[in-house]
């Protein structure tokens, strides 16, 4: 059989999983697919993911593609593998791609969102997707922080220390905070984030909305380039990956 | 100590409970609230509520009072009935409310909603809060039909069989049915439902959706009085109540 390189969308809740990628303790997303896709196709195949997402993060939109000999048409993979899979994951479209694509390096941005539950008491249907945050947050200052965090960067005060990367420079297109009662929700386009670097930007984000950061302190924490400075890293299940933009070979509907 | 009636506001996410009435087999949101009370003011309560609800039936709101002789401020309440509760659950506030007031009897109109998941795929973070129902459906024809429901109407095509009650005459205030990409939600306001009634009108609209059912059946499914001919029961996660309008000498947000 001809090798093919199939390129899957997902989306899951990422509530009882220890991430995407394969771990030796706990169940995985990447884990739970490629038993699905055995299932359909005898093939023991290798996922690769657009991104390592931690344990408890969620994605509206995931991609991931696999090398495969199977002649199974596209158009048949999703209902077959989410036959296959529990309810909290979803296959929702599958494409041949190049052979050379790779979900991870093809991509060219993403988007993640952060959700902050601003109420007085907890909203219980988001008590697995937000960050649960009674105090009162100023959304205009958080705003005004956020100016300082768009353009191209280095983000090395905004990464989890010790993450081995060769670079700590990204380009942050935009980020967009909107207020609807009591939630806050942050979205943040990137060329690239480095570990944890949305949920330190969210955590620091709180701390200006709170007056424990001015705005106007962003700018020095980032040039420090130290992770002491900014503020903590916020809970993993208010986050998740909303879009991933590849170039015009593939098309997605983020595209 | 002196005899109060407390009202609690509260929130909750069903999927975990057998309903809001105490039964034997199963947990209740009553007897978890029940409990709590217990464990702040010490005393055995009985909490009246503004309706039952089914197993896997959500409430965005839901209101319940109960006696006491507890002299706990109202505004200490939420924050310490939430310490002994579920994170499914929450108390939104407390306030004192006449001798005489009744969560249900004093309740002047209620409004529920029903989601209907209309993707292609599911989507993961709807899975308990939807119906997952791929056909795709006519959302004008679901509105036209709909229109037949609204007003004051014999509603004993709409009921479960075999439901003990004294009049099946229900006035239904407004349907608002709104489309946001897949997912689908019926609105109903009215001044009272009868058992199953919101599901087996969301039941029933999906059926119109599809083209089992043309809106101009309705007038004829209502003069027939008998449950046949109607849509089947929508399940009951896609269910939550969403409004519930007092007097005023009660003050809500939905007032």
């Amino acid at each position: 059989m001809e090798k093919r390189n199939i390129l899957l969308k997902l989306s899951y809740d990422g509530t009882c999983y220890h991430g995407f990628q394969r771990q030796k303790n706990g169940l995985t997303v990447q884990e739970a697919v490629e038993s699905a896709i055995k299932c359909i196709t005898g093939e023991n195949v290798s996922l690769t993911g657009c991104g390592r997402t931690d344990a408890g993060v969620h994605a509206e939109v995931y991609y991931a593609n696999f090398e495969t000999s199977s002649a199974i048409a596209c158009e048949k993979l999703p209902l077959a593998l989410n036959s296959q899979l529990c309810d909290d994951i979803r296959v929702i479209s599958a494409q041949d791609v190049p052979l050379d694509f790779h979900a991870r390096f093809s991509a060219i941005k993403k988007a993640y969102s952060y959700t902050i539950d601003n109420s007085a008491a907890a909203n219980v249907f988001l008590r697995n997707y937000s960050w649960f945050y009674p105090k009162k947050l100023d959304v205009d200052k958080m705003r005004k922080a956020a100016e300082y965090i768009i353009g191209e960067r280095d983000f090395a005060a905004f990464m989890a220390a010790g993450s081995p990367v060769k670079s700590t420079v990204r380009n942050v297109e935009y980020i967009n905070i909107s207020q609807n009662k009591g939630i806050i929700e942050i979205e943040i386009m990137a060329n690239g984030f480095l570990y944890n670097m949305v949920r330190i930007i969210a955590g620091t984000l709180v701390y200006v909305g709170v007056g424990k950061i001015a705005p106007d302190d962003i700018p020095v924490i980032l040039a420090s380039k130290s992770r002491v400075l900014a503020g903590k890293t916020a809970p993993a299940k208010g986050l998740r990956l909303k879009k991933v933009v590849y170039g015009q070979e593939i098309y997605t509907e983020e595209n």
